[in-house]
């Protein structure tokens, strides 16, 4: 095994604004190890989300930033193929904060602190990254615990088309929503919310007039908004909300790299005009409720009723490319590599 | 009784950007009626409300806007003076709308749509129009219904020294509230918040880094905010805010002036961070509970427990100057004219 070469992706320096290849440095180094009380997993497949754009600046947050010269953090799936750790055993597939790498080294000391979790028996691996990882859960506990949709609601998604609001859409329809509304960039995308995952309508910002879509589509206004994408969207969206309304801030891809703090809702103050909540929140927050959340989501997916996209790509040197098509808005569903 | 000359302010033009003056026009005319099924009402004091600038644009909102040639809409208290209504009785202190005038007739059908209220015994007139009025029952349900103080809470409010404000922040003391903290423009207004009305921190944002002080003052962060103000200051509350942390947004008056509205807080990413919530109301969301808050009211002012501060100019002549004290940050407490 010492011959082995891990092939990863380092953070060479911090984007200012627009985040771009070159701010990853490409390095091939000798996987050493695994030594005792440590395990070495082959990496399968990585996970990107726009949220990791955050840990790229060096400011504090829910999460520390990566350090230059640090392997790119990401979550990602893999088989275990060499360890010296009691209850991690060869042959298992496993979920972890692997990296943008081919190979990790996990020693006990980490496995004790963030367990290294097992891919169920009968189950995907890139699954668990997808619809039963945070991207699941984080629909299912932003539209279920903040956004609580009910028969008969308006439900608006925006990146709908993304791996979150993909999925927290059709939780929405789950639930008895009427009418289900996802904006997403682009025919294809609108043509997959509606075709494939059950989306009510779907309208594209990059050629339609949101705002008066939006009236036309819920004259009595917007009773759940689930917004992954600030900016203009998020304004279009308060200004239709009905009375009552809930607005959950699940991300807001649309500023990640501007390099300034861009204005913020201008349309505030309907919440005031229209008694409406708006309110955020971190999975780690509803930790105590994973169990459940997993068992429902998983219960969703097999029964079918769930529909969950990947967009998956592959080879280890793309994994920039990969990471810049969420900004592009090229994905459509999860954004995985394969390694 | 036809001999009366009533002076009133009317609506001449609609403001763009800062109100001012010249919008209203002073008219003098003659008293007609009461006729059958009406009554008479000399107005003795005139309320102003920061949101009463909202009525003067052209714009759908929770009020329709006032019409030009229109007497400019207010709150009033005053005197039965001759009535041809059953239950209104000559002498009887009675709460309306009555405007921007010295007399008021009222219909027997304006008063089954909107009752004039009889002021109880007891109780100064003008005391309707700020603590046991619409200003106290802001002040009580955007405190008690949304911020939800509780014992150990540190609590911010913009606009301290205003009507609502000044009323929030000792209800959230009254609460348990660990630390109050009052934001005002001068010393003076700064001074009146400590030493009058209990607060145990003003904040002169005329003067201090606001967003320094407020890290300083509460290094583990706000729990409950209360905004009258939005602008610069709620950005610097936002940045400040503690971990599931409550906002009230009761106002913007910051804005109220401009001529096209403002961009947002450009931090509402932090409601994801820490997960906030942002949540407005009008008063009439909370109808059902106004009986129970009115007793509350009355008994804190009662026994002392709730400080009113009232600003009373005189003479219906000077109604505009005193609506513009408001965006001037003039007044202390709640802004009345006495006529």
């Amino acid at each position: 095994l010492n011959s082995l070469v891990n092939r990863q992706w380092r953070l060479a320096s911090r984007p200012s604004g627009q985040v771009s290849e070159e701010n990853f440095r490409f390095v091939e180094e000798a996987v050493v190890g695994p030594s005792a009380g440590e395990a070495l997993v082959r990496v399968k497949f990585v996970a990107f989300e726009p949220a990791m754009r955050g840990w790229l600046d060096d400011v504090k947050s829910y999460a520390p930033p990566v350090q230059i010269d640090e392997v790119m953090r990401a979550s990602g799936v893999g088989e275990v193929i060499e360890s010296n750790i009691d209850g991690v055993a060869v042959g298992d597939w496993v979920l972890g904060n692997f990296g943008w790498q081919e190979y990790v080294i996990v020693s006990a000391e980490t496995h004790a602190r963030t367990p290294l979790r097992r891919v169920p028996d009968g189950v995907a691996p890139q699954l668990m990254l997808s619809a039963l990882g945070t991207t699941g859960l984080t629909a299912y506990f932003g539209m279920l615990e903040i956004g609580k949709p009910t028969a008969g609601d308006h439900v608006l998604i925006t990146g709908a088309a993304g791996a979150t609001g993909s999925i927290a859409g059709q939780i929405a329809k789950l639930k008895g929503a009427e009418k289900v509304i996802g904006i997403a960039g682009g025919p294809e995308k609108c043509s997959v919310l509606v075709e494939q995952l059950g989306f009510d309508v779907a309208i594209d910002y990059k050629s339609e007039r949101v705002r008066r879509r939006l009236r036309e589509e819920c004259p009595n206004g917007v009773n759940v908004f689930f917004d992954n994408v600030g900016g203009q969207l998020l304004d279009d969206g308060l200004i239709n909300m009905a009375r009552n309304g809930r607005i959950v801030i699940c991300g807001g891809i649309s500023s990640y790299n501007d390099e300034s703090v861009p204005p913020g809702p201008k349309y505030y103050m309907q919440l005031v005009a229209r008694h409406l909540t708006m309110e955020g929140f971190l999975l780690f927050d509803y930790a105590d409720k994973n169990e459940q959340a997993l068992k429902d989501l998983g219960e969703w997916v097999q029964q079918g009723k769930i529909v969950h996209l990947e967009d998956i790509q592959s080879k280890i040197e793309n994994a920039p490319k990969t990471f810049l098509r969420l900004f592009e808005g090229k994905n459509v569903g999860k954004q995985l590599l394969e390694i």
